[in-house]
C-alpha cells in the first residue's frame, strides 16, 4: 500500500493532531458546559424517579474512576456491567474508559451459559450488577474464573449470593470527588460488546476511544440523529447493546438531557416518562413503537413533546410511521447498523420538501434503511464478489467501512466466520444502494433470525436440538411474525421412527437457551437439503418451506 | 506525559482506526451519493451562470489531479490558488489535497509585496489564477522564485503577462477523467492559509486532511452550522479565507448544493442569486448582511428561501439580526473562530424555547460569540496566566484546543509572536466563558485592528509611517467605526517641528499597503506612552485617546 506519513518533515505535525479523540472530551464537556443539565432514572412502578445534575454525575464519575484504581483495575483491564439503563450505568460508561479500562456491557438477555462465556472470554476483573439482576448472576458467579469483585448497584437482600460483593455507593463514598485521569491514546480500547448475531458463540466487538467519539459526534449531524442541546432523550435501547447507539456519549457532547427507564420497558411507564419529562427524542426497536402507539390509543397520554423516534434493529412498517406522525407529531427515523458498526451507518431522513412535491418517493425513502451517513463508506458486492460500481442499484452483500466500523473480532474463536476482507466489513445483509446513497435491505443475512430486534442464533438452537436423544439433525430458519418481525421455526429429522413431541423439545430448549429463543413451531422431516460440501442448505430449505415442497413427516405442532 | 498506545497487544488495532480521515472521503461521497447535485457559478454582471453537477465536478477533479502529476507536482508540494469563489476553485479544493499536494489559498486582498512573500514562503510550484486577477499577479510574477507554472482560469487577453502560463481547461482536456489517487495518511498536510492577523509578516497555518475532515463534519452538527443535504449554500466568504470556513468540504460531505458568486460580492448580485437559486444558507461577515438588508429594503428581492445566515469575523448588532428575521425570516447565527482554528470554534444557537420563556436571555446568547462546539475545548487564562476554573465567567485571554486547532505556524519567522503554549492556542482575544460554555468576547486582541472582518496590521502601518522622513515614531490603534466596526487611527511623533500633512502620509501609505488599510485619521503628538521595557504601550495610548488626556500637537485631519 502506498502510504505516506506526511508531506515531509517541514509540513508534518503542525496541526493539533495530537489532540486525542478520547472520552475525556465528552466527560470534560459535560462538566464545563452542561453541569446544570439533568439525568432522570425511573425507580419503580409507581413512577418515582431519581434525579441528578451532570455536574453531580461528573463528580461521581471521578469517584468511580478512583474506586476502579483502588480495586486494582489496570490500563486495558476489562470491567463488565450487567445492568439496565440508569444513571449509574451512565456513570460507568465514562468512568471505566476514562480510567483506561475497557467497559464490557454484558448482555443480560443471553442464557446463563452465554453470559458466563462472555465474562470469561472478556476476562472481566470487576462486574457491576444491578440489584434486580443479582439473582441471574448468582448461579454463574462461582464459575466466573476471572472476576475478582462484584459490585452491586442498589439495595438487595441477595448481595450475599455473589462472592466478594461490595456496594456501589459505599465504593464511591470512600473516594475523593476528583480524579487525575490518565492521558490516553485515541486508539486505546474503550468498550467491548458481544454480538450473537451470526453463528457460533458470541463474538466480541471492541470500540476504541476514537471510534466512540467520532460515532457520537456523527449522531449530532443534521442528516443523522441530529441530537442537539435542546433534546431530552428517553433512552430505551438497552445500554448493553452497542453502547446504546452512542446516545450516552452524544448526550455528553451535546448537552442533551437523559431519561432512563431502567427495567420498566412496557408502554405504560414509557408513555408516563415521555409525558412527565417532556422527552423530545427516543430510540428503540420497531416493536416498541408499535406497542407505544397501541397504548396511547387506549390511555391517551400526552406524547406531544416527542419529535424524533430513532428506530433500528428491523424495518418499521410505513403505516406505523404515519400513524405516529398523525396522532402524536412524532417522526420515526429508521437507522441501520450492527454491533460491528458502532452502530449508526445510515439514517432515513429524506428531504422534507419531497413530502409535498413527491410524497410517494418521500415515503419510499422513509421506509428504506436510510442514507449512508458522513464518514461511513458503503458498497455492494455483486454475485462474483466484486463491488458494484457506485449508482448500480442491484442487490448484493452490503459492505461498509469507516472510522467506527470494526475490522476484526476481539480474540475470535479459530473457526469464527470471516467477516472482514480488504478493509471492508461484510455485513451479511443483502442490500441495494442507489445513486443517492440510499440503502434498501432486501434480504436478511443468510441464516440469522431477528426477533423483536434481537438476534437468535439458529446454529446454537440446532446444536441444542441435536443434543436431544430423539433428534438426528436440525435446521432452524426464520418465519415471518407480525409482532416480532421474525420467529424461529425448527425442522428436525427424528433419530428413530417416532418424532419427539413439540412440548418436549421446547422444554429441552428452555433449559439451555434464552426463553424467547424457543421456537413456537417444530416440523419433522425425513431429510434436510444439503449443499455439495455437505453443509445444511438453508436457502433451499426456506424455498421448500415457502412453496410447500418440503417433505414433512408430520407437524410437531405449536409448543406454547 | 503518561500516554499509552492501546490496552495491550490483544486489544490494540481491532477497530478501523486505520480508516484515514482524508479528503478522499468527501470526494468519494460526492461522487457516489451526490452526483446529481449542482454547483452554480455567477459569470457576469448580467446574472448569467455556469452550472455543473457534482458528478461532472468529480470527473474534472480527477482530470485536474492527473494534470498536477503531469506538471511534476509531488507529494507535499505547495500549489497556490489566487481566485474568487467558483466551481474551479472548488475543484482545486479537492484535486490538490487528494493528489497529495498542499493547497495554498493565497489572499488576493494582500498587497503585492505580501502576496509575493506568501508565494515565496509557501514555496508554491504552481499557481492557479482567475483571469480577472492576472493583472494583479503580473507585476510580481517575475520575482516569484519558486513558481514554475501559472495556470489561468478563464479567458483573458493578459495571460501572456505571466511567464509560462497555461490554460485551465486545456490542462484538464489533456487528461483522462479518472485518477488513481495516492492513499494518504490523515495527518498529511492538505491546505495552507496565511493570516496577517497580528504582528510581522503573514503567518502560515497548515491544515491536515484530518483537521479539515473533522472540522467539516463538525459544521454538519445540529448545534453548529447544521448544514444538511437539503441546503443550497450561497458561498460568500472568500475561499482564500480559512478554507472558506469548511463549507466546500461540508457540502461534499452532506450533499448540500453550492452557489458561487465569483467576484460579484455587492448586495444586488447576491440578492439576485438568493432569489433565483433559492439559497437556504449563506455565510459572510456582518457588513455584508447589513448591506444586503439595506438593499432588500430598497429593491425588494425575494429572500424568503434564506433560513440560516452564518456570520463571523466581527460581532453582529442585535438590531440587524432582528431585522433580518422580521423582514425575511432569515436567522443570523454568529460564529467565532480564527485562521488558526479552521475556523469554527463557537456558534450562537441558543435553545429556541428561550425565545418565548426568556427573550432577554435568548437575545443575549444570540448576540454573544456562541457556544463552544463539540470536539473543541476552551478555557480562559486569568491575570496570572493560570486557567480560570470552569464556570468562572471572569474575562481573560481565551485559549482553545482541539482536533482542528493549529499548534504551530508553518515555518515561522524566528521572531514570530508565541501563540502556542501547553497544547493550547492563545487566541489573543479577551473573553468570558460561562458555565454553559457560552463565549463572550469582551475585548479585541491587544493590538490588531479588524475592519470589515479583515485584519489590519498596526505594526506594518507603523513601520511604513516611520519610513517617512518627517515621522519619528508612530502608533496605530483601532477606533470604532459604524460601517467597518473598526478603522485604524495613526498617532505620529513628528521628526521635526512641523507635522507632515495627512494627505502626504496617506499617499505615502497607499503605495505600500492595501488601500483599505490607510487610516482616515492621523494625530500628531509630542510623545507616545511606553512600557517599562521601552515598548509602545498601546493600552495606555488607547486610554489616553479615550479620555482626552493624550497631549496632541494638532490634528493632522482626515486624509480622504
Amino acid at each position: 500500500m502506498d502510504t505516506t506519513t506526511g508531506a515531509g518533515p517541514v509540513l508534518a505535525g503542525l496541526m493539533q493532531d495530537d489532540f486525542p479523540l478520547t472520552l475525556a472530551h465528552p466527560l470534560e464537556r459535560m462538566r464545563s458546559c452542561f453541569g446544570a443539565r439533568e439525568i432522570v432514572t425511573l425507580e419503580d412502578e409507581e413512577g418515582r424517579t431519581a434525579r441528578s445534575s451532570y455536574a453531580a454525575v461528573c463528580e461521581r464519575v471521578d469517584r468511580l474512576a478512583n474506586a476502579l484504581r483502588a480495586l486494582g483495575v489496570q490500563r486495558g483491564d476489562r470491567v463488565a456491567t450487567f445492568a439496565w439503563n440508569s444513571q449509574r450505568h451512565f456513570e460507568l460508561y465514562f468512568a471505566v474508559p476514562c480510567a483506561g479500562a475497557v467497559l464490557h456491557t454484558a448482555n443480560i438477555r443471553l442464557s446463563a451459559e452465554q453470559i458466563l462465556y462472555t465474562l470469561d472470554h472478556a476476562g472481566d476483573r470487576v462486574v457491576f450488577v444491578d440489584a434486580s439482576l443479582v439473582e441471574t448472576l448468582a448461579q454463574i458467579a462461582p464459575r466466573a474464573r476471572t472476576v475478582e469483585t462484584w459490585v452491586v448497584m442498589g439495595e438487595t437482600a441477595d448481595a450475599a449470593a455473589l462472592p466478594n460483593a461490595v456496594g456501589y455507593e459505599e465504593l464511591l463514598a470512600a473516594q475523593p470527588p476528583a480524579c487525575d485521569y490518565p492521558r490516553l491514546d485515541e486508539r486505546a480500547a474503550a468498550a467491548l460488546c458481544y454480538t450473537s448475531g451470526t453463528t457460533g458463540p458470541p463474538k466480541g466487538v471492541l470500540y476504541s476511544h476514537r471510534s466512540i467519539t467520532l460515532h457520537a459526534a456523527g449522531t449530532l449531524m443534521a442528516d443523522s440523529m441530529a441530537i442537539s442541546s435542546e433534546d431530552r432523550i428517553l433512552s430505551v435501547v438497552p445500554m448493553f447493546h452497542v453502547n446504546a447507539w452512542g446516545v450516552p456519549f452524544a448526550a455528553a457532547l451535546s448537552g442533551a438531557q437523559l431519561v432512563m427507564p431502567s427495567r420498566f420497558l412496557s408502554p405504560q411507564p414509557l408513555a408516563r416518562l415521555i409525558e412527565r419529562e417532556r422527552c423530545t427524542v427516543m430510540h428503540a426497536v420497531p416493536t416498541l413503537f408499535a406497542d407505544l402507539l397501541r397504548h396511547a390509543r387506549e390511555a391517551h397520554p400526552d406524547l406531544s413533546s416527542l419529535r424524533n423516534c430513532i428506530s433500528g434493529g428491523a424495518a418499521v412498517p410505513k403505516t406505523l410511521m404515519q400513524a405516529l406522525e398523525a396522532e402524536h407529531g412524532a417522526h420515526v427515523w429508521q437507522a441501520w447498523g450492527m454491533t460491528e458498526t458502532s452502530p449508526v451507518c445510515a439514517v432515513s431522513r429524506p428531504p422534507e420538501r419531497l413530502r409535498d412535491t413527491d410524497p410517494e418517493r418521500y415515503w419510499e425513502l422513509r421506509a428504506c434503511a436510510g442514507r449512508i451517513v458522513p464518514l461511513v463508506e458503503a458498497r455492494v458486492a455483486g454475485e462474483d464478489g466484486a463491488p458494484l460500481p457506485a449508482g448500480d442499484a442491484r442487490a448484493g452483500e452490503l459492505q461498509v467501512r469507516g472510522p467506527w466500523v470494526a475490522r476484526a473480532y476481539f480474540d475470535p474463536e479459530p473457526d469464527a466466520e470471516e467477516r472482514f476482507a480488504d478493509d471492508w466489513l461484510r455485513t451479511g445483509d443483502i442490500a441495494c444502494l442507489d445513486a443517492g446513497g440510499w440503502l434498501r435491505i432486501t434480504d436478511r443475512a443468510k441464516d440469522v433470525i431477528k426477533s423483536g430486534g434481537e438476534w437468535i442464533s439458529s446454529v446454537e438452537l440446532e446444536c441444542e436440538l441435536v443434543a436431544h436423544p430423539l433428534v438426528a439433525e436440525a435446521a432452524v430458519v426464520a418465519i415471518p411474525d407480525e409482532r416480532w418481525s421474525e420467529r424461529p421455526l425448527a425442522c428436525i429429522v427424528p433419530a428413530g421412527d417416532e418424532a419427539p413431541d413439540a412440548e418436549e423439545l421446547a422444554t429441552h430448549l428452555r433449559a439451555r437457551v434464552p426463553r424467547w429463543w424457543v421456537p413456537e413451531r417444530f416440523v419433522a422431516v425425513d431429510a434436510l437439503p444439503h449443499t455439495s460440501t455437505g453443509k445444511l442448505d438453508k436457502k433451499r430449505l426456506r424455498a421448500q418451506l415457502a412453496d410447500g415442497t418440503l417433505a414433512t413427516r408430520d407437524r410437531v405442532g405449536g409448543a406454547r
